[in-house]
């Protein structure tokens, strides 16, 4: 399974949410289905809230790295950017909003599907849904912003 | 140092974020000084987004359980509980808004302030500060909702 977060360069790369050279981290990967973007991820037993459930700062790291994730999946198509290598455009987040609607029973694996909402310029916004089960237990919004290759580097 | 996580019920006290129980998770503490309600956390080298500064959903999840804390905090004043054993109200989170004013940096203790905005019947809702080295880079909203002790058991 390759994902955006392939595709980007370096120094962007070691995100403990989805970077794929953060040992550490949750590795996310996140795709195109038709015109949603998705990522899936299966909670570790201790990622819990209460027993039997996941914990919500969870569900808001996955649903952020979801979002930059697919504004730079939209700003590569809006661009024109073939990827390949590392040159995925990358973006920052400015604003996430995160809506639990029920708990999320912990066990099986997580689906989290967003649709682009607005891109203009360097901004994008998409909304985001979670599953388990098939069934939505959360939802979130994300505002996430192009940023140079310099970002973080001065 | 006592949190008010040291007083939730068994049950409660599982979460990846708060819980003191959960040996694998952050084991946040929340307490008030003053008015407002402190947490202080220090990231893991790993918990990085871009190197050299923290992972966004880490101040993500911060931020949340924070605010179940908060919550737990006020209502116990509010009801005037005399915390001792496992008698903390505990809350979940419905809501959570977070705001990245500027790259958070990586190396010192954070510490998420919090003052109680709202508080009306089961509800409360906090706003938080996120401040690394005295700097605030991170806002934050958190609508929580008292549960009742039964809460995720059936």
């Amino acid at each position: 399974m390759t994902g955006i977060q392939d595709y980007y360069p370096e120094h962007f790369a070691h995100c403990y949410g989805c970077g794929r050279l953060n040992e550490h981290g949750h590795r996310i990967k996140t795709f195109w289905e038709g015109d949603e973007t998705v990522t899936r991820f299966l909670p570790k037993e201790y990622h819990t809230a209460l027993p039997g459930f996941v914990y919500g700062g969870l569900l808001a790291s996955l649903i952020d790295c979801h979002g930059t994730g697919s504004a730079s999946l939209a700003l590569a198509r809006e661009q024109g950017i073939d990827l390949n290598g590392f040159n995925a455009p990358r973006c920052v987040t400015a604003s996430l909003k995160v809506d639990y609607k029920k708990p999320t029973p912990i066990g099986s694996v997580l689906e989290i599907r967003g649709i682009i909402r607005e891109l203009k310029g360097r901004k994008v916004i998409t909304e985001a849904r979670l599953l388990a089960d098939g069934v939505v237990t959360v939802t979130g919004e994300i505002i996430a912003i192009q940023v140079g290759d310099d970002f973080g580097k001065s």
